[in-house]
């Protein structure tokens, strides 16, 4: 590999040759060879873009010429696309307060630029990565604000419409399978019957939840640490700087944003992103009851419940027809325990800051982008190739339905409480329907039996 | 001991002669002999309040006797005041629907209204423990339904009130330091100054976001599940009866509270104690940092931090003088630990209905009930035995300042870059002040040194 | 309440009259009103265990009279035995290193031995709480002690007994199950056969595992902090003490404690109560696992799996028969939902140790006394109320297994594989049996078809 | 991108022409596309392992011809070279046994075995990946195989000789500072004395224990589940199948692999891996206890307890030289944080099977090798970027033991208590020295004094 020498206030480093990345960044793939985690694509994105905010609001400030600022944006649209990814080669595991992604934003950004105006890579010049990129900032306030534009895009992007997705799914079936009487289960036990389409309804409330409280999440991530540079005081920002850069970058992303009102909670505690793991475990929690609840329907095909069919999507038993493995279902439950996980990490880490600064920020944005990643994904997964193609299991649903014990409290008004208590028990232990025993017993008639006993009207016994 | 003989449809149980509670209750005493935790007193409370605000709306609705309804209220006040804990001998380690302690509630209040009717303990009449006290009620609604108001009203009049009281102090603190300045510290290593004042007010805009979040936790605490019956249809409870009952408990409680509008997610989800859990932890986070700080800055008396001295509550070494043991910061962050942990358990707990319930409730209820009491009467403790006494070492705080070599960016105006640099690696290979060594050196005057570097100016560099 | 005056550095103390506690437990009882977790019982038995074998080893170390070790060892005995607990009344959240519960120990100790002598309380003569009972220890090392010793204890003598118990009754089952085949489930569905034996076979090798874990765990708690005093160099302890007094809390407890051999690492690190929850977690998440199982293999009675009936211990509904709720299983899985929050907590408490000291040894033992007692007792509960009565449903379980399609695995040899999968295909669409199907297809007769498809050999195919 | 077309039991599926992988990895690429995170590349080596032992085991007991077995074994060696890492393109989030990732490996084997033969990609012959890669195999019984394979070769390869390496630099640190008499701080409140070598002895000991604890842990992945097939009955596979094949990867790795002697809880229980976890997190908790001490001690340069130096790895500030940012600890923490939460997703992964089989086999592989992983590469760097470059700050150091009042306990004997205590109050009231105010108020001469407080005496009081 060819490489050329940059310097910095320690010495020589050498660089491979078209690395937009300088001798900061290459010192940190030297001392950190930990892992293979890279910090997330999002993070990338969302530093370009607070690169892109300050460049606009230091050039209005009068704090960089405009011509500089011009090239600054350039380059940080080319970061904020995407397509230099792969010149952001650090891992998570690097110095606590980022310290090092963000020279390597501020690196590629200034190289990309110097380029463009005809000089070599690390010429640092006319753009320099301090001075002009990171001007007016700090690691300790651009880095935390880096990770609630990336929280908050992804979360708004990916997050939010894939909940949504899944939801109206659910919802279309809800409403699909809104007549579709069914033995209810509490316990695991037969219980009182409901609806198909009501036990679905469950599943959208929670979703339809779940939106909201992200949402509630997302208000703290809107607060943006920006403008209180080393330790909250603002020191070498200019007074305005920090109001304006909040309002460029609500500017350039179309979110709320604004500055937070106390920089020095604003760099030393992580609450905003503790809290938003809450609403993304909650989440997590929500989806865990659906998917597990949606397998075990779908279990049998002979031996379980299999009120539903989902999706075959692969082969399954080539002999065996029916055995559909819930794999949506399994990767669903896998992301869940992920997230559950990833809380916990985000607690640890965000409980743990001292005095002006919070350390732990690289694995608290890992963290968190993976969780919302893993979320949203796993939402469209799981809508795509499992929830849309659900459909009840209709001959299985009626002969638990007909073959439940719990049906004959219906029974109850018409033959006594003792009775039908007596029915049931007959039933019970010589394994009849309550039918046949109600019969032979000679408390109904077939008919009778059938007019009394039905099970559609014990499911909206709130329909006035 | 002396007892009594119950009946239930399983046959004889021995009570003992003077309980309140009947026969379901005494098979759980003997059936789940697993630890010492009791369902918690918060959770009594609740229960009796939903017993109330259930006779009185089954009374309205026609579905109970008004004399029985007053003999039911009567006897839930008792339960409500507390004077009857002892009567609910059961543990958390029960059915995970809590019906046990549903049932132990309702033989409690049919027997203290019973008693006043002259009938003898366990007659369960006139008031019948299922007919009248749980009327309209399944456990699988109630309990939940009390779980929710056990924790809104824990939150609202306990936890709120101490975070708000340890806030202000705070406020009062942050104010009152204002204007003394004092090194930061990022890295745990010197960086440019702040005011102790400026430290705290981190602290203050922490807890003032807690409480916030503390309340959009509550909305959804607000929703209750009361009228959903066994499986969320409602059978057996009147139309009006879920939306008047949560009325009623509004009143009672002067809290918001409605009927949760899908009774479905409301069995068989507990997202919102999951979600409530995400504030509690969120909060728990703040305070540790806080707690923390507060001992690393109290940390001595001589070999430490020592910028602020805080209560000594305890005798210390009986010999050494200034040996203050940061035992309320230490309470405080072994609470965190707990809550932290507690959060583990709600989302395993929360993640784990099936169908129509969730069976994990006492175990959320319990974990719930104790992080709120927990943060309460530590945020309390903290403020009372350490918060309010927090003073500043000025002394030590201004040592730190005036040795630190982060000052030397205040002569860069003057001197040049070069010579602070000079100046500053000067002063820290001799062990020098910089004031020191930049007089020594010829480059400014003692005089002159002290008109440029004023660290005040430092801390607040925004104001125009 | 009555009181008398008691004394200490900072003052006078008024101390309940009749209390054996004295001025430092008081004084903590003020400061730390938080929670209502006391310390847990085991704990304060591990301490008098403690206290006893210091005064034992100082008096043949010639560190105290003998006449005076004679009275502590009494007053220890009387603490063991568990009839002072209500003398212990300091709840967990205190100093982190548990000074004042350990104060409380000295304090009790001395005044039971003072009142024995004639002495009143608080007269601290001629037994000294700290000159004589706290001799040669400082809290941070004897509370640690106390920890490894009440942790030891409990595992030994709790959680093995009741693990072992149980793991004896689903051998007995596995064995009485042994010839029982049925079908085996993987992703929830229909998979080839098993016995119901070997399924428990499973659950007996977990819980095998489960106990030698614990032993792995032990080899860590027997490594006592004892005779590191203060800081860990054993500062004002003999220099045979630490030695001796671990062979003393050996011969007390017939355990084999040793004395750590590196006191700073026994002071300042947690590791083996770390570990322990380590041990303790993988043995619930076996737990969860096994009743799991049994609860969904117990589903039903007429809507469920059903391959097994479980005791039914409490009234389930009065009119349906057969509605048995897993209330034990659900216990359990509460119970496992707690332990691993405790982990967390632990985990958390573990970590977060200083330079010579961890102080958060009290949550600490409080979360590993509380996990043990909950397994231990959990395990007792579940084994009695639920293991010990577990009997297989054969009608349902060789009606699942004579329905499963899986079996057509066995015709493959008689019939080729494109017939088999005919045959399974065709009785997988029209609902029929495959011995229906294959017979109707002409593929083979009813008699070779009984003789070819027998699933017992589908379970043992390795016996040669 | 051309691709060729390959056909499955649903179809035809169109795989990149180039592709090793064959129809079923590529329907899990389509139907899986959840996240970023791979199946870790040990993982893929480990698969490579267990499908070269079970094709020579095979081949032994005639099951598969020997010159398909040597084309199997050295297709196999590629993979476990790692060298076709890029033809495994899964991502965790997939069928929770792992199937597809199996299937993966089965279809990269058999397409280079055929291509060396001289048969297309996708011929399936003569090397058919289900018929003879896949023989005697399940992905029940060989993906936890390769988890155990994949976790065990990573603790004895990468972990254990990381912290072997941290422990021996830290061990000769704590031997070249064994006469540094420095102040013990517990509380974080100066305490009595020790030498900076036995405050560093005490992190040995925790490594040293880590070693032990990750050796016990390693007993229970030695135990192979490969045998058990798919429900753990062993159906079709040889009787002796299952310890020959354990006994090859015994000989293959050179650790000593057995097969586990029950196959129903090796498949339905991820135990060991839950287990493995456990000494995974106390390692974690000792490594955040050694980094936490090490950047508090070296905090500073000016404002903090500063009695060690750490190297400064990247640059810190330009102007203000010793501001070295502890770099390498926080990355340890930041792991530390990741681990702990591994753990939690471990735990709920581990708990959650369900008869005869767990469905988070990927996640657990997945969260286990990154915890090993980011362990060992942590210790590592930790090791050459920080532990061997720590030197003692003996200026500071001594600084802080002279100025402590902790030492006044050495005059107790000589001038008696009361007078002791009246110096050191003095002294902290006036913030003199000991000494100052000892000689001052009469009580000794200089001389005196300094014969008398001798820290150094203080740190080794057991040293007969």
């Amino acid at each position: 590999m060819q490489t050329r020498i940059e310097h910095d206030t320690m010495g020589e480093v050498e660089v491979p040759s078209e690395a937009l990345w300088g001798a900061q960044t290459q010192r940190s793939i030297q001392n950190f060879k930990i892992g293979h985690e890279h910090l997330p694509c999002p993070m990338i994105r969302a530093m370009g873009l607070v690169k892109k905010a300050a460049a606009i609001t230091n050039a209005e400030l009068k704090q960089i010429p405009d011509e500089l600022k011009n090239y600054i944006v350039d380059a940080a649209d080319e970061v904020i696309s995407g397509q230099w990814d792969h010149q952001f080669p650090l891992v998570v595991w690097q110095t606590g307060s980022g310290t090092q992604s963000n020279m390597n934003c501020n690196e590629v950004i200034a190289n990309i630029a110097n380029q463009k105006l005809g000089n070599p890579l690390g010429s640092q010049k006319p753009v320099h990565p301090n001075d002009h990129v990171n001007r007016a900032q700090s690691t300790n306030d651009s880095f935390p604000t880096a990770i609630h534009v990336a929280a908050a895009l992804h979360i708004n992007e990916l997050l939010i419409p894939a909940v949504q997705r899944l939801r109206n799914t659910l919802h279309a079936k809800s409403e699909a399978f809104n007549d579709i009487v069914k033995i209810g289960r509490t316990h695991l036990q037969d219980a009182t019957p409901l609806t198909l389409g009501q036990e679905f309804s469950g599943y959208v409330q929670q979703l339809d939840n779940g939106i909201k409280r992200l949402e509630q999440a997302l208000v703290w991530l809107y607060e943006l640490p920006l403008g209180g540079t080393a330790v909250g005081t603002g020191l070498n920002a200019h007074p305005d700087y920090a109001e304006q850069a909040a309002a460029q970058l609500s500017a350039l992303t179309s979110l709320p944003f604004i500055s937070n009102p106390n920089k020095f909670e604003a760099l030393a505690g992580r609450d905003a992103a503790v809290f938003a793991s809450g609403a993304l475990k909650t989440l997590a929690a929500s989806l865990n009851k659906i998917a597990n609840d949606i397998r075990w329907l779908a279990s049998g095909p002979r031996c379980g419940f299999g009120e539903i069919h989902i999706p075959e999507n692969e082969p399954g038993s080539s002999i065996m027809p029916g055995k559909v493995n819930p794999t949506q279902c399994e990767a669903m439950t896998m992301v869940v325990a992920q997230v559950m996980g990833n809380d916990t990490t985000i607690n640890f880490a965000g409980a743990s800051g001292n005095f002006e600064l919070n350390v732990f920020m690289p694995v608290i944005a890992f963290n968190l982008i993976q969780s919302i990643q893993l979320l949203g994904d796993a939402c469209n997964s799981f809508d795509e190739h499992c929830a849309v193609g659900i459909e009840p299991n209709r001959e299985k649903i009626d002969y638990f339905l007909h073959n439940s014990l719990m049906l004959v409290t219906a029974l109850n008004p018409v033959i006594g409480y003792e009775n039908a208590a007596k029915v049931a028990k007959t039933a019970y232990k010589q394994g009849k329907t309550l039918k046949e025993v109600a019969v032979e017993l000679g408390f109904v008639s077939p008919e009778q039996f059938d007019e009394v006993v039905q099970p559609e009207k014990m499911v909206h016994p709130n329909v006035k």
